[in-house]
């Protein structure tokens, strides 16, 4: 009777911790200008494809480094090292979500270093990660048209946090009973703020919506500096 | 610094413990003659479809129930319901899995009593499930077409306690860089014995396969009983 209670404690213990380290995070990659955008989202939802072709649209406009974290296999690294930009991998073994440390580790590497945008590819995952504070300084959630329109009622936590959602495989639309404005209605009733992007990184639609908020991000955090 | 390792032991404990329901409760389902099945897969890869394709094929053959678990929402339990099968909803809360004890407190709800067939919708999620034994007598996991042929490397865990591997959305397959060559190659390389199965809930594809391999399991569990 006694193990769940101290499940809890010990989770409220390391949460507490993990936030407390994420902030000083944030805090320190606001004083250099650095905009850490946290993407998560389920397995194949479409992250590396949506940071592949952001690099693609903002390479030479702004410095940009990615973390990547799988708990196995290095691919999507792979992928993001032929596109000539920093990548760091975090291997999280059999961790379902990246934390505030696992994410300082990876910052405090040189490739990394005096960057203005770093995207972090979260484990995909719909759940876990929604808990964890990385200290990015903004949240990403991706939902792909094939995993359906009903996913916020589900997963509510997820759609709670993020201040962005980018509605990926939009080309798969026609072929899908997924209702867009559905939703964008279950995900406004959790989240009157979010920002939502219809995106498609096969025939390029919405992409520079979506590049454009980053760069709004971007400037926002450089004006912040000052 | 003692944190971390204190999260290990309290976890190894929980593991240990649900193994050891999870044993108890797969002895009870074999003296009775029941298959359990656990179905795992990310959000949206088709888990509950493929429940309601099986009973729309096994109803009259086999005395189905469902345990259907979500974070939140009781929509696939309604859309279940809605079959004249009997259901169960495990609402996990926060929890990102199912494990044992919730299955055994399901599995005395009166509804499922006498069943010869219980299917069990797991959360989505392709990653904590696969380390909690529920009880469950086969372990499956489905992974959808739009979700990549690459995920047995990043989620090598999932594919590897599972007994049964359900290709869904195979209607997606001409839209799709999916090679499944190259998936059964992934997953083979990391559990020699796993059943494949290429599904499509849209068009019917290989759906009378898989509930022929689930009434070959029913089977086995009755002759058990003898």
């Amino acid at each position: 009777m006694a193990t769940p209670i101290r499940v809890i404690e010990v989770k409220e213990e390391i949460l507490s911790d993990n936030e407390h380290l994420a902030d000083e995070t944030r805090d320190g990659l606001r004083a250099k200008g650095t905009t850490l955008v946290n993407i998560m989202g389920s397995p194949g939802a479409g992250k590396t494809s949506l940071i592949l072709e952001t690099i693609r649209r903002l390479q030479g406009r702004r410095a940009i480094g990615v973390i990547e974290a799988d708990i196995e296999s290095l691919v999507d690294s792979e992928r993001v090292r032929s596109t000539g930009t920093p990548v760091v991998q975090i291997r999280t073994g059999g961790a379902c979500h990246v934390d505030a440390s696992m994410v300082k580790l990876a910052l405090e590497a040189p490739d990394l270093d005096g960057r203005d945008l770093v995207l972090l590819k979260n484990v995909g995952n719909l759940v876990c990660p929604a808990e964890f504070d990385t200290g990015a300084t903004a949240r990403v959630v991706v939902l792909s048209v094939p995993e359906g329109d009903d996913k916020p009622l589900k997963y509510p936590l997820m759609f709670s946090v993020s201040d962005v959602l980018v509605i990926s495989k939009m080309d798969y639309l026609s072929l899908s009973e997924f209702d867009p404005s559905a939703l964008k209605r279950h995900v406004l009733q959790l989240n009157r703020d979010i920002t939502v992007f219809e995106v498609s990184c096969r025939t390029g639609e919405g992409l520079d919506e979506w590049c454009a908020w980053l760069l709004t991000r971007g400037v926002a955090a450089h004006a912040n500096r000052s």
